[in-house]
């Protein structure tokens, strides 16, 4: 065609023209406010005589962890020396001045400001007057006035923006303003505060913002929904460096400054800025196995060394998989003040784009159609739910909202997801924003087995309404047990709500298959126990005959090994069988799965995948179940010795024996623990088969209370292997 | 931190782990189909004996545009051979076997596929059966069968697939399916079709079908909402290449193919695709004025040669505003069957991230304080309408939907938009997707003149309600003439209904400025005659007194140069006047503008833009008034000649005189029509002051019916020049 020039692929454009100053997206630029702003031309040069205007000689923060501000806004447990508090609720400065202050005749105010190109009506420059006559959206008021120093206290409005401001005290002279120097160590954190009703984020409830905002440790849950496991995280909310590396996670992500009062837009962009997708966010997500550039996802400890690493490097991090993606995110959440927690959907409907099908193809004779069959359940999946008021939507849909930051492959460009009302899913109204559908069907799709003849057409041969959403558990307040919270995101199954629910998804383009299948005489179950890895176990398949006849079953039995987003990896296994049931009788029949079936196949969070099925009496009636066996992984014995004190010296001993056969090879230990010690590694290139290992590290608690370390071991042939133990620090 | 190695930015990671198969995004890969497909391996090897069986000689499409499918599908204004079909309705395949077709006995099916990875599931495999008892998702039937010539009946699904499928025909024999080879030339297009009841963008009006979906020729308007200007566009949606170009906008941007059914997620894809940010999409926005590297947006004539010069050159094209996304993104979905319209909103508010308020920020002695004025307010901006249902919504909200495909800078990460429901937007429902509260706020906003004293205090001191949003239009049907469409997207200022939308949109968390401003007793309004570039003209100032009380005003006149972006260029004009009002008079002040002021000063698009203000009596009452005058360009003169016949060829003659005192500097014109011609470039380095130009292009009409030839002229220093002529060619 008729470009005049060969052109760069996309040439850099400037603002001009587009508009008046480019956008401020950083919280970390900003220019500093004028020492003196003269109010015209006409006044004279230079600093006028200063006689008899105020003149500051200091401003306390009151910033220290045991006074007022931080005592009051729980901002106390913060490893950072300047000044946090939460919006909606006063906070008190302290000002020196040259002579004693009269209100009468001196004018002084607060300002605070934040982002480049600061305007009052972008709430990025927040003027303080003191005078109760002349109040704008921040308040103030002076508190006392002892001598030369005056206490003043400021109330941020309840919606103000959320990250670090500038200060400065001005004094009002008929010359001009003249206002203090820049102090980067006067420089103060506003945050969210669910302890104020008028805050988008209130949750009226102590005991429940203990857990959400001022825990730092955490689990979350994995495995099977009938065999759970309990993975300790330290989300460090409160560490060193992790406030401001949540605001350059803002930065980063180009979120424009006043944006960030609207904890909507906070949560839905912070989705997307978790992960690099599109925009070189904070984790690069990998399932493959060969985390060779970076840390295997099973091996973080905790959020601490990740957002660290982040903000220093400036890059995406690698890896994640989907519990350390929520994990993190519940770092950022807690750490700006949004309540949040971590939970897990057992069986969730994935990579789907949302619709409520999952289909497995069976063929002719009843076994599985690899070739065919290419959506995967996740055995589990972590997501967030953070808590907050929805304005944006009709009354009702407050509360809890789920919101993911694994980026998921098929959706169309949903690198980011929610916040979605947990209220409206459970009432099936998901025409509301955001990305409701896809959450309504993580946890409520159907699995649907086909049956395809030679020709190619393909008929429903069964629907299993209830695989999907099992269960759903995010840990219990004040306790390391689960709680089980899989009734706030759906009725009972067969309730008349459960109904409705349907009736409403369906209107809203979400249908469920309708089940033409005739119910089976003859009901399966495939049970197991408990299994280790590297164990030989038995699969014991119980089909349970509900007619009055005699009936016979040619079944298939398809083991294989998956990943934990239920992607095939493996044959472990394929057997035929035949079986008779007499009328309403039970026949068990147990198949023997060997490890030398299995161990050489294994892939990372190994777990195996039994998918039975078969044709009663050779007619039409299908029979199925599907069961996953998750593999347990040794355990880590871990120790503290030492006098449990602060600032005294301990030390944390790691126990292991390697129980297999083969050597493990390029062994990473990791350990930490809030406030106790940051993380650390440990590398072994092998540990050689049936030989234990002993690390011992030393540690010097920062602050009392109780609080935890928490050890993982990882290397390629084995992973999810972790520990904690619980410290009890004195003062 | 403990990275084991340095690693690269964000190295590529594999699907492994995460899903079965990669998911398919793109319409241009796929396997071929096997040609025999055994029923198991103890089928004999090779192919089997074929006496018994039918043998597959030819499949004529009926693809030539005269044929049924064609014509009764309207598809037979698109420049390519292959069959175009629309979904929902029937098409038809005549196939030649080797001998009479015998139903009872032969089993044959025809089968399509799209993209990789093909299964019935997804809809990207659909075999069609022709036997009336096994019907699929798509219908089939043998509509007459004469000698060894079957003519099949194929009714694609009216919520399938839209895109490019392959056909084959198979036969079944008792080995195994025996299919055609595939033939890049039996390929298919399958569209939407706005013309069955069953498909999501039916519209049930042919007047309406003819011009939103068949019309390659449309109109954008611009300029100021009491001086609208027109500009001839060639959508060219049918030109040679532009229905490939426009699925491989869908690839590029690795739209999953199975949501390639769903008109909402096509139409939200592309809003993102159509620009560069993100995605590499189509188009890269610049306002700057600097077009070095690419073509100047005010220069194209049509969007045949950008969607060409993308698909061939896989790269974003330089460059757009706003006209020239929402031009193409017309072509796009008209292309694809969706029916659209472009409309352009005259007054639209911006880059303000959807709140109700833009900010004119006065000094206390009522000057416009510059400095600190960020917001600005488009003269006019574009974006499109697409006409479907949408069942993820409540019922009631169907209908025109707005999308917008400009980038909008200072949005959440907002470069996409829509689509929104207009229904929604008038009533302000704006609690439903996608993105309601951003177009709501683009027609509804308030502007805002606040009043800063020298403490750094603001107060409100007048709210105008009726400015953003003044007046929306699109192109009427069937006429060159633009039709008023406001009542759409907004009820009349001032009635109930106006008042409960307020008041509902205030509920979803869109609040507007409460005026606490008292009405002042001298109403301002400005006048100007239309102006051309170049000229001198005067500027009315009606002071209008309302009240029983003589007053004084004091007025600043601001008249600036700004970009049809709203952004301020450069001052032209700072005047300050005082005027005395007697009772219940008016009173008139004209303030001359003078060529020289402004013509060194324009930027693109010039408009002047006049802001007064003032203070009445030097009291509290301000006196404000706005008034963009925009300049208009000098027009082309368009000659045709020759026989206007299909095939023969005619001559375009475009005529220009550089009407200024200086020379106009590296000029480009360009000429196109749907039908007529390709889109044709010329150069000139040098215009000279007062000088004529005269170019001539042949060209070859290759349809007939009414066409248009749009032309262009475009330099630097001279911007948004262009004509139009009417042909009609005789068959």
């Amino acid at each position: 065609m008729s470009q005049p020039e060969p052109r760069p692929a996309q040439p850099q454009v400037s603002h001009r023209g587009r508009s008046n100053a480019p956008v401020a997206t950083s919280n970390a630029e900003g220019e500093d406010s004028p020492e003196f702003e003269p109010f015209n031309a006409l006044s004279p040069r230079g600093f006028p005589p200063l006689k008899e205007y105020l003149d500051i000689w200091d401003v306390n923060m009151l910033s220290r962890p045991d006074e007022i501000n931080k005592q009051e806004h729980h901002t106390d447990l913060f490893s950072n020396s300047l000044l946090i508090v939460r919006r909606g609720q006063e906070f008190q400065l302290r000002i020196t001045f040259d002579r004693a202050y009269n209100p009468s005749k001196d004018q002084f105010l607060v300002e605070f400001v934040i982002g480049t190109s600061p305007q009052v009506s972008k709430g990025t420059y927040m003027p303080v007057f003191l005078d109760p006559d002349r109040q704008g959206q921040w308040r103030g008021r002076v508190v006392d006035s002892i001598d030369n120093i005056v206490t003043v206290g400021i109330t941020p409005a309840p919606d103000c923006i959320v990250g670090k401001f500038r200060m400065y005290v001005a004094v009002l002279t008929p010359y001009g303003i003249r206002r203090t120097r820049r102090d980067p160590s006067k420089d103060l954190y506003i945050l969210f505060n669910p302890w104020v009703s008028d805050d988008t984020v209130f949750l009226d409830n102590e005991e429940e913002l203990r857990e959400y905002i001022l825990n730092e440790s955490g689990i979350v849950y994995h495995g099977e929904a009938n065999d759970i496991s309990a993975r300790p995280w330290n989300f460090g909310q409160f560490e060193y460096g992790i406030l401001d590396a949540c605001l350059y996670v803002m930065d980063k992500a180009l979120m424009p400054i006043t944006n960030r009062g609207d904890p909507i837009k906070v949560a839905r962009k912070a989705s997307a800025a978790l992960n690099s997708r599109d925009d070189d966010g904070v984790l690069v997500g990998n399932w493959s196995g060969d985390y060779t550039y970076g840390v295997a996802p099973t091996s973080w400890t905790g959020s601490v060394e990740i957002l660290l690493t982040y903000a220093s490097s400036q890059q995406p991090v690698c890896y994640a998989q989907c519990w350390v993606y929520a994990a993190v995110f519940n770092t950022f959440l807690r750490c700006l003040g949004i309540p949040a927690r971590v939970v897990t959907n057992f069986y969730s409907a994935h990579d789907n784009d949302g619709n409520l099908k999952t289909d497995i193809i069976l063929n002719d004779e009843g076994k599985v159609d690899r070739a065919r069959t290419k959506d995967s359940i996740w055995n589990y999946h972590c997501w967030n739910e953070c808590y907050m008021s929805r304005p944006d939507l009709p009354t009702g849909f407050g509360g809890w909202q789920a919101v993911d930051a694994t980026p998921q492959e098929t959706s169309d460009g949903l690198y980011r997801c929610g916040p979605a009302s947990v209220h409206a899913i459970k009432h099936g109204e998901i025409c509301y924003p955001f990305d409701a559908p896809f959450v309504f069907a993580e946890v409520n799709s159907d699995v649907v087995f086909y049956e395809r003849n030679k020709s190619g057409s393909m008929q429903v041969a069964k629907v299993n309404r209830s695989h999907v959403g099992r269960k759903i558990l995010t840990k219990a307040i004040g306790r390391d047990e689960p709680a089980e919270i899989t009734s706030l995101y759906k009725f009972q199954e067969g309730t008349d709500e459960e109904r409705t629910v349907t009736e409403k998804a369906d209107g809203y383009g979400m249908t469920r298959q309708k089940d033409t299948s005739a119910q089976a005489d003859v009901h399966l179950e495939l049970l197991a126990q408990e299994v280790r890895v590297g164990d030989d176990f038995q699969l014991t398949l119980e089909f349970k005959n509900n007619s009055g006849s005699r009936h016979t079953v040619n079944a298939y039995v398809n083991g294989y090994v998956v990943y934990y987003t239920g992607v095939t990896s493996d044959e472990v296994q394929f057997k035929t069988l035949k079986v008779t049931v007499e009328p309403w009788q039970s026949q068990r029949v147990a198949v023997d799965v060997r490890s030398k079936d299995y161990l050489s196949k294994l892939v990372e969070q190994a777990s195996l995948h039994f998918i039975v099925s078969g044709r009663l009496d050779e007619g039409s009636q299908i029979v199925s179940a599907m069961r996953v066996i998750t593999l347990h992984a040794p355990k880590l014995t871990i120790k503290v010795t030492g006098v449990p004190r602060v600032s005294e010296e301990m030390f944390v001993t790691v126990e292991f024996t390697n129980p297999f056969q083969f050597n493990l090879e390029n062994v990473f230990l990791r350990v930490e623990g809030p406030g106790l010690m940051a993380p650390k590694t440990k590398h072994y290139s092998l540990i050689s088969s049936n030989s234990p290992l002993t690390w011992t590290e030393p540690f010097t608690p920062r602050r009392p209370g109780r609080s935890k370390l928490m050890v993982t071991l990882d290397c390629a042939a084995l992973r999810q292997v972790y520990g904690q133990v619980d410290v009890n620090i004195k003062p």
